[in-house]
C-alpha cells in the first residue's frame, strides 16, 4: 500500500489542553511514519467560517498527497456524519458540516465517503464528545498507511454534501459592497472581495475619517496609516502599516465594506 | 541500544519565549532520530493540579515506548529531585513534585531512579532556574539513544515519590459532592466525578437556577443550554451547548458541585 | 548535495491564523526530509528587539547545521534586502533589518548573501506582503536540500548589513543603570546586564519599597517575594518566586534598573 507522509491539523481545540496531544498519540500509534503538521487550533469554538476561510488559505501549499485533518465539530454526538474526500489537492477528514466549503468549490472530487466503518475507528463506541480522538485522527492515521477510501467508509454523491459558501459581494456600476470575513492576529481586515474583482480600474475605500485608495503594501504609507490591498490570500484587505487596524477601526467579522471607483488605471 | 521515537514535551512555559525550542534543540543535538511532541506549553505556571490532569488524560494514546517529558517545577534550584520512571504505560522524565501521580496510580512501576548522574546532564553545573533544559531534555534524548535508566540515576524506592492524589468526592445514600478539577479550553467544567460513580443510577445537577439531568451528548440540549454529561477524559463536566459553561456560571477550580439521584435508571 | 535536517522558525505570526501552517507547506514540498521546529511565533507584531533576544538564547542549543528562519518582517514588500547567513553556528534566513544582529555579534560569519536569485522562490513576482511564504520559506527548504549559498544570492559585505545592538548598561564605580530587555512568560524581567558584570563583587537592586540581594534561584527566598537572578540566558533578571513580577511591578520593557554594590564577596 502507498504510504502518505504528511498529516495537517486545524482544530478549535486551542494550545491549552491536551486534546491536539491525544490526536497526534494515536497518529504516532497507527501511522508512526506520518509527520502531524499544525495548521492552527485556535479557530474560535465551533467558527465554521473562520476554519474554513483559514483550510482554503493554506491547503494548496502543501504536496498533493497530504491528508488534511479539520476538527471544528458543534454537532459532535449528533447525526451529523463524518467524512472523508479525495481530491486533485489532497485527502480531507472532517465532519459533513461545511468547513470543507473552499475545497469542493475549488478542486477536482475524485472520491467522497462516510466514515461509517468502525473498525478503523478508535473504539466501535466512540464517545459523543470528542470525534477528533475516536473518528478522525484513527481514519486520517488509516489513510496514511494506504487504507483506501472505499475501505473506510460508503460513497456519498458530492451533492449530498453540507456546503457553507461565502456571502458574495453586491456589485453595481460604481461601487462593490462586501463584509469583511476574517480578522487576523495582526488586526488586518479581510474581506469577501476578490483581487479578480479589481481589474481594470483604480479603486478606494471610505473609512470613518477617510478614503483610502487600494494600494500595494503597507510600506506604502507612513507607519500609522490605514492601507488597502490585496494580501497573500488574494483578498481586499484594511491593515494599519505596523498596527493593528482591527484595534483602530473596531470592526468584526461580517462589517459591510464599500469601494468606489476612482479612475481607470 | 533500543532506540526511542517519539518524546512527549508539556511544560508551562507558555508559547511567548524559546524555552520549549530550546529544549527541542537539544532533543535535535542529541537524538536526531526522534520526534518531539507536544502536548501542552499552556499549564498555568506552577499548576501541578492542571499539568497532571493533563497528562493523565494523554498519555496513554502514545506507543508504550514513548518518552513523556514534563517538566512543571516550581520548585526548580531547591533539592526536588530530578526523577525518570519505566512503567508498562511508557517513560516518564519530571521532576519529583507530584506531577506523574497519575501514572503512579494506574501504571505498573518497573524501575523509579534519581537523575543524579551529571555525565548526562547539558553541564555538570546546571543553572538554578531552568532544569528543563540543562537536566530534562538531555536526559529524555539519552532515554530515547536507549542508555538505560540505572546508567541514568539511582534506584529510588516508589514509596519515596512525591503524590498529589485527587481529593474525592463525598459520596452519600442520595447525592455526590465533588469539586471542579479542571476547566478547559471550551470552559468545560470538568469535576472529580468519575463515569463509574453514577453507574446503574439516574442523577442531575442543581445550578444555579435549574437542574439539569446528566445526558449524553450537546446536542441532545438546545444551543445555549447547559449540558452535564461524561466527556471523553471519563469524568462528568459540565457544557455549555455551542457555549462557553465557565464564562455564564463563573466557576473556578475547587467550585463544589453536587449531583443528586434522581430515578433508577 | 549535503542536506540539512532541521528549520527552526521564529516569526510574529501568532497561532491563530495558517501563516506558519502555509510555510511549512512549502518546506514539506520542496524539502520533505526536513524537520521544522517552531522556536516562537507569539513575537510581539513587528517587535524586533523580542525576536533577536529570543533568537540569541536559542540557536547556540541546536546543531551547527540547522537552518533558522527569522521572519519579523515590518519592511516587507519595501526595498529591505532579504538575506542569508553562513556562520560557524549554522545558516540564517531572514530580513535584512538587524533581527541577526545577536549572530552577527558572537558568531564567525562564514558568507552573506542577498537573496535575489528568484528561481528559488515560490513565484518570480512574490506579493508585497508574505514574504515569509513566497521568499524565506522556498530559500531555507533549498539551502536543506543542499543548494549552496552562492546559488540562493548574490554576496554582500559583512559591513552592509542592518544590526540592531543592545544598548549597553551604564556603568559608574558604584552603581550599574541597566534596562528591561524583554519580559517572559512568567513575568521574569530580564534586563541588559550580563553575568560578567556582576563578578567579584556583590550587588542589589532598589525596587519600589525593598533592596533586594541579587541571589542564586527562586527557591532562595518564600513564595511571593521579589528574587534577584542570572536568568539561565546570562543576563540579570527581576522575578516574584512563584509569581510574576511584571504583574506586581507593573514594569515594561525599557524600565531603568539600578543595581548597585553592596560588599565584596
Amino acid at each position: 500500500m502507498n504510504k502518505l507522509h504528511v498529516i495537517t491539523l486545524l482544530t478549535d481545540f486551542g494550545y491549552q489542553d491536551v486534546y491536539v496531544g491525544t490526536m497526534k498519540g494515536i497518529l504516532a500509534q497507527i501511522a508512526p511514519h506520518a509527520t502531524p503538521i499544525d495548521l492552527t487550533h485556535q479557530i474560535s469554538p465551533q467558527d465554521l467560517w473562520a476554519a474554513q476561510f483559514n483550510l482554503g488559505n493554506a491547503y494548496h501549499y502543501f504536496p498533493t498527497n497530504t491528508i488534511h485533518l479539520v476538527v471544528v465539530d458543534p454537532g459532535v454526538g449528533t447525526s451529523r456524519r463524518a467524512i472523508a474526500l479525495h481530491t486533485n489537492a489532497g485527502y480531507f477528514v472532517a465532519p459533513d458540516n461545511g468547513v470543507l466549503t473552499p475545497v469542493l468549490q475549488q478542486e477536482t472530487l475524485y472520491q467522497a465517503v462516510t466514515l461509517d466503518r468502525s473498525d478503523y475507528w478508535l473504539t466501535p463506541k466512540p464517545s459523543t464528545t470528542f470525534h477528533g480522538q475516536d473518528i478522525f485522527a484513527p481514519i486520517a492515521a488509516h489513510l496514511a498507511n494506504g487504507v483506501t477510501m472505499t475501505q473506510l467508509g460508503s460513497p456519498i454523491p458530492v451533492e449530498s454534501l453540507v456546503q457553507l459558501p461565502l456571502p458574495r459581494p453586491q456589485v453595481t456600476s460604481e461601487k462593490i459592497v462586501g463584509t469583511v470575513q476574517y480578522i487576523d492576529h495582526f488586526g488586518n481586515c479581510i474581506t469577501n472581495i476578490a483581487a479578480e474583482q479589481l481589474t481594470g480600474q483604480a479603486w478606494a475605500i471610505q473609512l470613518d475619517d477617510q478614503t483610502v485608495s487600494i494600494g500595494q503594501t503597507y510600506g506604502d504609507r507612513a507607519p500609522g496609516a490605514m492601507v488597502a490591498l490585496i494580501g497573500s490570500h488574494g483578498w481586499l484587505e484594511i491593515a494599519l502599516n505596523r498596527g493593528n487596524a482591527q484595534a483602530q477601526l473596531q470592526w468584526r467579522v461580517g462589517k459591510l465594506v464599500t469601494i468606489v471607483k476612482t479612475a481607470t488605471t
